[in-house]
């Protein structure tokens, strides 16, 4: 057929969105074997921290989480007749979207707050009233608030299931559940069984651990499977304290090698899994750490190394590694909406629409 | 099944969303005798005001709303197809969740304007042709506007169904009848046969009925069932001027017998039903009154009396009371989903799919 | 039936919605031969301007909105299981509302952004990185913004189609697609067949063609059906330079007559089609041109003339002439919604589903 639009410049390619992270689905449904079983708990919990979780209910949700990545158009319909609410006082693009398209995808309704200031919360009404009045409108919330102390106030009173997308400097554990499920994905060897001669990776972590929500989250995931890790680094700058009272020693006793260093060029052609991150969200703004640590295709990489990056980018990750194939930060934010697809299905009581065997 | 996720203060219990209004539905559908006749007349009518309801269609409408409540799973699709325009000029969270949540429960799609800034009429338009545009984009509009004269000016264009959800310091209709659908569910046998031995309540306004529209609207539909009520007591500050012109005189003429007070405390023991609301809005902000009135614990309360509260809380309604059985404020915001339910469907055309009887 | 509400004014007539443009969809049916074809090609394509359209593709499209038009029941899920991301970082109620509800209309899910401030471009995020992010969460994009370059800078990373619902002064080419749907609509005999006896029409636009992207987009739009148009004649203050170099040349090699004048009055009386719009957008703000211009029953139109605005009107236009025969911008702003629901179906490789026969 001859194309008669006249803009040659505006055709696009319907390809196969992602490359790399596309064909790792598989691999993960294949090392992980199903037991919906674990994932039965997920609906009488709040989602707050990191901390709430275990192996067995990661490795499942997960798993399901490939399956919906592995084939999009299979379930269109688990959340039919749900309604979530997705409350956002903090801007957000990335995350309410992630979440909302998770939630259409499954076949529910959405209200969106995308402002606080068009609130009753403007009006002073407590978030203890606004979970008393959420029980009656919707199915799930979804929250993201600059105020750390917000999700555990609405908290409170809900009797539906809240997620924290987010909560001022403490918590964003679904961003951590995509990132490690984004890890696994590329690397599914690391869950099989032991003894089949895979030998753990090296993560490095360019962030603060005490001021940056996605590192204190993920850092609690990956001390859930410490003999996936060979060692842990963090790479920051040299001035300020990087730990909060007791973070640290949690982690060690969790079982993982933690290192930290202010040297990042020394440290990268070690490392296996580099993970950057240059912001922090504090009260109304944000702030900028280690914008020294810059990752460009000069960057000492190790050839097989992955990239990943939890949020919008700026300077501190170059597009011109887009075209590489260490860009697995496009892949992790692809998979974020498989993973949110596969939580918000067993929060709202739907996993046995999905499972291939119930019981 | 042991819980494996370790934090043990997420978990939340998904028990009876609603302890004390819960088993009342049913005593309302017993009350009253179906007859879909008189809703039909609502599917060419705007909603702007208490005064275009009467007795008939008013039981109707509690009928239909206790249908949905005492079976929120029974209709899911009444609405499919059908969009709604959720127009919010002035911020609110509780209405336009409270509608959209009626909404899309009943299965249709929903476009928000949550911010005026956000719209042409930034630009200049008139509400008239906003109105005209609103005729091919959806099937009902509600607006809320902190311009009293908004509503009617849109009215004038439209010719789909607009619903008046708050206009200044003017009316807030459906308000009124979720107020009011509530105490009849707590007292359904004030609307047995007479002779049944029902004595009528006493009701007792906090506020001032000239300055808060969800004051103004209640009265007004109050005074279709003056029989129900033996006194409706204002409680208000000494200073103001409190009726507008004619607007007692209309109560009175009504058949209700209405006192004023300012000492709460002396009257509180002979009140059964306390309805208690502090904000009133104007013009781009809102004004607090009777804020020496405060409802706690150790207030007089007579030990069956309900309290019923319209609006987002503040420090006038102690959450003392929360666990108390006074508390029907939260069943009267569940059950305003309910009662939404009923009136959009009625006005969307859609009652003969909810009806178990049809001509 | 006797009406119960007490209130008169209340009532509304559903009667046909839209008096001038209502029996011509039909007219439009009969002119032009289904042929689903051409429309195959728009599955590939982004929508950036007037530019890529031609004679074939616009036929077919005007054919598929004459048919929803001539029976909006007629098509409900076309778009099932796809999700629209509405993005209008420029505040709009008419166009936002306009795809959102052709987006429902054929059964799809939405997700919108409505304010810049709530978003990660806040951030400094490139529109690139986004574009990147909308592949995952959506299955179209439509997209607004005062910056001229946002639209081509987001189609770089893009693969899911987008539409550019104005850039700025640029372009808005789905609103040139409306306007000349409502002139074929309202004159179909113009594409019958050659010797049928059809006259081509005069053209007037009260506008500035390099300030306005309506103007600049349905010149081009135009310019592909020169032999419809007698003479376009561009009525405009006489203070300004109103062609962009290039832009004039363009139209004229096209084989369109253009005119320019700055004296309405004596020009009015030989125009058949009146287009009118007297604002433009520049940067955050909107500039105002051609006050003097006003249009109203006292203005020296044709018998037969009709009136088109694409946009929020002002003073330019009186609404003495709403209830005219004269007023077919009503008429255009609805043909508008099914305009867009033809551009999304063929867009989201759904047409297969909307036509009589398909190969």
């Amino acid at each position: 057929m001859v194309s008669n639009l006249k803009e040659g410049n505006v055709e696009f390619e319907r390809k196969v969105p992602d490359v790399y992270g596309d064909a790792h689905p598989k691999g993960l449904l294949k090392a992980i074997h199903e037991d919906g079983e674990h994932l039965k708990q997920l609906s009488s919990q709040h989602i707050i921290s990191s901390d709430q979780f275990d192996r067995d209910v990661l490795l499942q949700l997960f798993r399901l989480a490939a399956k919906f990545e592995a084939n999009p158009q299979r379930f269109r319909t688990p959340l039919q007749g749900k309604i979530l609410i997705s409350a956002f006082y903090e801007p957000s693009t990335r995350t309410r979207l992630s979440f909302e398209s998770a939630w259409h995808r499954l076949g529910g309704d959405i209200m969106s707050i995308t402002d606080r200031s068009t609130t009753g919360i403007a009006k002073g009404e407590s978030l203890s009233d606004v979970g008393e009045m959420f029980n009656n409108y919707g199915d799930c919330v979804v929250l993201r608030d600059t105020n750390e102390s917000s999700v555990k106030e609405m908290m409170r009173s809900l009797r539906i299931p809240i997620i924290n997308a987010g909560n001022g400097l403490d918590e964003h554990p679904t961003q951590a559940l995509a990132d490690l499920y984004t890890i696994f994905k590329w690397k599914p060897e690391m869950l099989g069984e032991p003894g089949s001669g895979f030998s753990p990776i090296r993560l490095g972590i360019i962030g603060v651990p005490n001021k940056m929500r996605t590192v204190r989250s993920l850092l609690k995931m990956v001390a859930i499977f410490p003999e996936c890790f060979e060692e842990v680094t963090i790479i920051h700058d040299d001035s300020d304290r990087i730990w909060d009272k007791g973070q640290l020693e949690q982690l060690q006793q969790a079982g993982l090698k933690i290192a930290t260093t202010t040297d990042m060029e020394s440290v990268l052609p070690k490392i296996d899994v580099v993970y950057i991150n240059a912001i922090a969200w504090k009260g109304d703004g944000f702030e900028s750490y280690g914008t020294r640590f810059v990752l460009d295709r000069n960057s000492p990489l190790k050839k097989d190394a992955i990239v990943m990056h939890p949020l919008a980018r700026g300077d501190e990750l170059s597009s011109d590694l887009d075209e590489t194939s260490h860009n697995w930060y496009f892949s992790q934010a692809r998979g974020a909406v498989f993973l949110r697809m596969a939580l918000l299905t067993c929060m709202c009581e739907r996993i046995e629409r999905v499972m291939d065997v119930w019981m």
